[in-house]
């Protein structure tokens, strides 16, 4: 089977996972080929396939997932009946339990720390010592094409009314399947016994809410409005030719963070504004990798849920903020230009396939609704 | 009926809902009644309260509250069969959806300011103008009971163990019921149209974790290895005598705070160690109040969910650090003093009744266990 222009980089050695429906019928489990969408319950027969989400399936770990991942697979080769994608419906793949942000770019939160910080140093002496992070609004996790109402709230003292500083982060989510236990911390190199895949995501910002609540607490409002992930899943399978070594670490982090085996993702993100792309930031630039957060995540016994969704902060590469590597527009337009009602941004997402070529991942759309 | 001994605050006025079993048996909601507890389910026969957890009853809205409170009124003054407390186990009476807590007591910020920053303001620019406020970890709320185990993680640079500085934080919880649509703020005023009850709730916290890791982005793994609650909701309906004026709000709130109409409650909390009360920190004392809280937390189209959870901060009365109406061990010691291995705390609540006497809430008790 041939992807389609629009299709290329769904083929075989992607297949990921989303949930559809078709003519408001009941959701259903499906992967991805080319253009076209698997019914996997429908297929396989699978009960932990006939739900509305992909949380039944993710609970059940590795094992599952390899051979669901196998199924697929053969029954496209055996030419199992598809639906095109222009027929279906797609929604959120997963229920959010947990959605945790890091800011685990370095290039991010020294271009951040600039413009927040002007006066102290651009990076916090904690930063180089642990992938800095916090909780996120769960319940404010939307699918790819949600529009995004811009958010009003505290501009300053006294002055309420709609953000003047609407941002977006590009930034990669990391999807937990397998839970673990209460008091037991998840070892790095136990991360593919956890994760499931990776999503596309945009956590939308609003400059002005932030910069005055963030102290002493961290963000709240500034991000609980929306934050969007796209509508497919890769699993971590489909990656395999994607890792990549770190950009180096120093100084040498604490043992449990593996810093002897700890590995990045080589992927490449695409930032569009209203058709026009704006930015390129590579994954791989990103100082903390993916199992050195899950670690210290769960380093003080914080128990894994099915569902728990992890993001990577906002990725931006080398170089002073304003060039074209950087993942938010805080950093590209340096605080002078934010965006405006109507403005659509998609975040596309692509990486080395196990057969040579490329993966196109899941992307993530989102229009921006005036004020009420 | 008359309330025994240890049922005392448990009367008809009260009749906090809960989730039990009975045996090892499934999962059952039920109202206290003294000291025993009636099977909703079983005796109403309503298919939402047929279910493991308060969710599906919650989600139905303020008129089933008062429909299904008025039954189980009904009920027992009817002489229907209980089941007494000491023959059931109890359960975390709901799955939380989102887990928000707030920083709303002026004394507390003013005493942690002091200490965390001892050479900057104790209480930073925002702090009067919104309840500051940050999302913990969902998926670690437990029920009063749970043994806490001593987290590790990194109490500074290349230091990594056991706590050191473990506390508790002695505080309220707001459960949300009635969902609300993302994009619309919930006001003030629709307070009980969304909240359906207060917990107990003990915000175990690493101090010295928290200390190294809160900066630029709040609290994280200081906090997230457990939050505890109490098995009883009580229900707002029970606390309408607990009403009270708020301390006094200078400057003035924004007009979505609801400066002019905005309550707090009168409820009275204690800290017990091993047996020992150590602190009596009164709520009233509280400079934002819960619908204050709420407006806030949603002022940015931030939806609700069945099952939210937002906690009120640590409540902390006048006075200097050291006396005996904080909320916290950190304040009550000053820094020099927490919790050991084997320490058990237990919060306990009370509030004035609508019959003149006094409501005992759902105690929140816990025992820290030592590091693996």
């Amino acid at each position: 089977m041939t992807d389609s222009a629009s299709g290329a980089g769904f083929g075989l050695d992607h297949l990921p996972y989303g949930v559809f429906s078709v003519d408001g019928g009941p959701r259903r489990i499906g992967v991805r080929h080319g253009d076209s969408v698997l019914d996997l319950a429908f297929e396989t027969g699978r009960p932990e396939l006939a739900a509305a989400s992909l949380n039944p399936f993710l609970a059940l770990g590795p094992q599952t997932w390899s051979e669901v991942r196998a199924e697929a697979r053969a029954l496209l080769e055996e030419g199992a009946e598809t639906t095109p994608l222009d027929e279906v419906d797609l929604h959120l793949p997963f229920e959010v339990a947990d959605y945790v942000d890091f800011y685990a770019s370095e290039h991010h939160a020294t271009n951040v720390g600039r413009l927040f910080r002007p006066d102290g140093d651009a990076l916090l002496p904690n930063w180089k010592h642990l992938p800095v992070g916090y909780h996120g609004r769960a319940g404010t996790v939307v699918a790819s094409g949600t529009p995004v109402v811009r958010p009003s709230g505290q501009r300053g003292p006294g002055d309420v009314g709609p953000t003047r500083r609407l941002d977006l982060e590009a930034e990669l989510g990391f999807v937990v399947g397998a839970a673990s236990r209460l008091g037991e911390p998840v070892p790095a190199e136990a991360f593919a016994d956890h994760v499931f895949g990776v999503v596309g995501l945009n956590d939308w910002s609003a400059r002005d809410l932030q910069a005055w609540e963030y102290v002493p607490l961290g963000p709240f409002l500034g991000k609980t409005f929306a934050t969007s992930i796209s509508h497919w899943v890769t699993p971590l399978a489909a990656l395999d030719a994607a890792w990549c070594d770190l950009p180096g670490q120093d100084p040498r982090p604490a043992d449990y963070l593996a810093p002897d085996t700890a590995r990045g993702l080589d992927l490449a993100v695409e930032v569009e504004i209203d058709g026009t792309v704006v930015s390129r930031p590579p994954y791989r630039s990103t100082y903390w990798g993916p199992a050195q957060m899950l670690a210290h995540l769960t380093v003080n016994g914080a128990s894994l849920r099915t569902g728990d969704l992890f993001g990577s902060g906002t990725i931006s590469g080398a170089g002073a903020p304003g060039h074209a590597e950087v993942g938010s527009l805080l950093e590209l337009y340096g605080g002078e230009r934010f965006l405006d009602d109507g403005s659509t941004v998609v975040l596309r997402y692509s990486a080395p396939s196990t057969d040579g070529g490329r993966l196109t991942l899941g992307e993530v759309s989102g229009a921006v609704t005036p004020a009420p």
